[in-house]
């Protein structure tokens, strides 16, 4: 899917050139998969098979989404960010449980993710299980490790950790994960769509940003900016991720295409046509730009990213 | 099971009268239910069905001995427990979230838990894995939750939260209950088994010792006393788990007895019958003893526990 002629209708301030965009994102997916290694358990010892399952879902090709926004706040508010990265890593082994749980059998059922068989495929359902189980526990070990100490004052830390956990618990991912399964083949009104987004998808990329808007020492006006940047990009997220389980292909994907259609599940394409849901997304990425209007151009990559969430093919 | 004659056996220092120990536990487990019911979220809006399967499993008559072991360790340091309250509350919604992982159809299959049809079989499997996951998110949500900064300074609760997360992980319970899956109708060594046993069981009853010591501002010689006891009354807390399988009734247990059994699994009584194995449980509980020996009448309830850990029927 390429919305190149779209992106010309978007605000100036968005735009980016693509080239550099690119390279932020590579260069940033780089210093968090380097990160991930530093810090991820070693296939050793008797717990080497359950180790194995957690780091095949881990390091099977992520964007690295959410570590890589959680850093482009902290970097918004001029903030050094090599002290982040325990946390960003905490975020993206956060966010790769919530996948192996969903594509779980019981969940959603899917046997391709990130290209790959997913991790149900390769270990069996149990393993997959605690395969998420083990990321979760693990994020918030990393979230309290000694090296997420730095640059940060304790109670600070402790904010951002209850931020998360709140965000990905029974009033947030989680809740969300379950609404979603609830609402299979029912008809739902628009709001409750918006709902169940909003918790499956928009609070831990919106917690991502807070994490690093609180790393960065943001002031009330600075967090309330980025939290709100944070939602319409999660918003928008989740609006392209239903655009292109209609409009991409599931090599492309790297998960199966037209999973939702088959699943009857509410979408927006579902709702409102695929035009209209373009348009949808689009004011979306602008809000979430327009949110940032009061920072300088060290929150041109946050810019960057909301364009790219917009464009993204995968 | 009957252990009562046996007791006589066990050094004068672990004899508190049977009623004031059955006194406290109840005295206890009331203060903990209550505050259970205070933090824990209602069945109110859209996540209702949701959060009423959490709850489900989390009000069906648990002994809350973690949170209680929590609670008696910073007893023990002189601490008033009031403020250690939502961190009790947390190592319960994660002991409950690991019972119902291990009770799913891909793990243990087990129909009864606490007597009562578990969480699977009520809410469905989709469900039961979604309402674990709430359950070990809202652990973190409270350990992390304002209420839980009262009396500990906010380092002390970083490592208290690294302590807890550590302890349930890959290299902790999570671990311990994928060995235990895979160890299953396997021959093992009497070594892996007592590793499967410390990651499973013994790492959270000892975080949860621990969670207590520091709490109490514990010094260094208190926090390795205190780690010391949990560690043994991990170990006999999971070898009276292996007895009771063998003798203990569906009904006393509230969940299947004889399940290990059945499973092949390797237990203390297969490796040395269940007279050697109730001794074993003996002298577990007598070192966890020994090692409260540098505190006063204060830690009587944890003497206590280490006595009902032994004569516990279900």
């Amino acid at each position: 899917m390429k919305f190149e002629a779209e992106l010309s209708s978007l605000p100036a301030q968005t735009k980016l050139m693509p080239f550099e965009c690119k390279k932020y994102l590579l260069q940033q997916c780089a210093v968090v998969e380097h990160a991930l290694t530093r810090y991820m358990l070693s296939e050793e010892g008797p717990l080497a098979s359950h180790i194995k399952a957690m780091r095949y879902s881990l390091f099977a090709g992520g964007k690295r989404i959410r570590p890589i926004l959680a850093l482009a706040a902290a970097e918004a508010l001029h903030a050094p960010t090599a002290d982040l990265l325990p946390i960003a890593c905490a975020l993206e082994c956060i966010h790769t449980y919530s996948l192996i749980h969903d594509d779980l059998p019981a969940m959603d059922d899917d046997d391709l993710r990130r290209g790959k068989p997913t991790c149900h495929v390769v270990f069996g359902e149990a393993e997959a299980i605690l395969a998420g189980d083990g990321l979760l526990s693990f994020a918030f070990e990393l979230l309290s490790h000694p090296d997420a100490q730095q640059g940060i004052s304790p109670i600070a830390q402790l904010q951002m950790i209850n931020i998360i956990a709140q965000a990905i618990g029974p009033v947030g991912m989680v809740g969300g994960q379950s609404l979603d399964l609830a609402a299979e083949g029912q008809s739902i009104s628009f709001e409750h769509l918006r709902l169940i987004h909003g918790y499956k998808t928009g609070a831990l990329i919106t917690a991502s940003v807070q994490a690093g808007a609180i790393f960065g020492k943001a002031d009330a006006k600075q967090f309330t900016a980025l939290s709100h940047y944070g939602m319409q990009i999660g918003l928008a997220f989740q609006i392209v991720d239903d655009l292109l389980d209609v409009e991409g292909t599931t090599e492309n994907l790297g998960k199966t295409a037209g999973a939702d259609a088959q699943r009857n599940k509410a979408t927006y394409p579902a709702f409102f046509g695929v035009a209209k849901t373009k348009i949808m997304a689009q004011e979306a990425v602008e809000k979430a730009v327009t949110a940032l209007e009061i920072f300088d151009a060290q929150a041109e990559p946050l810019r960057a990213l909301a364009r790219y969430i917009y464009t993204r093919n995968n």
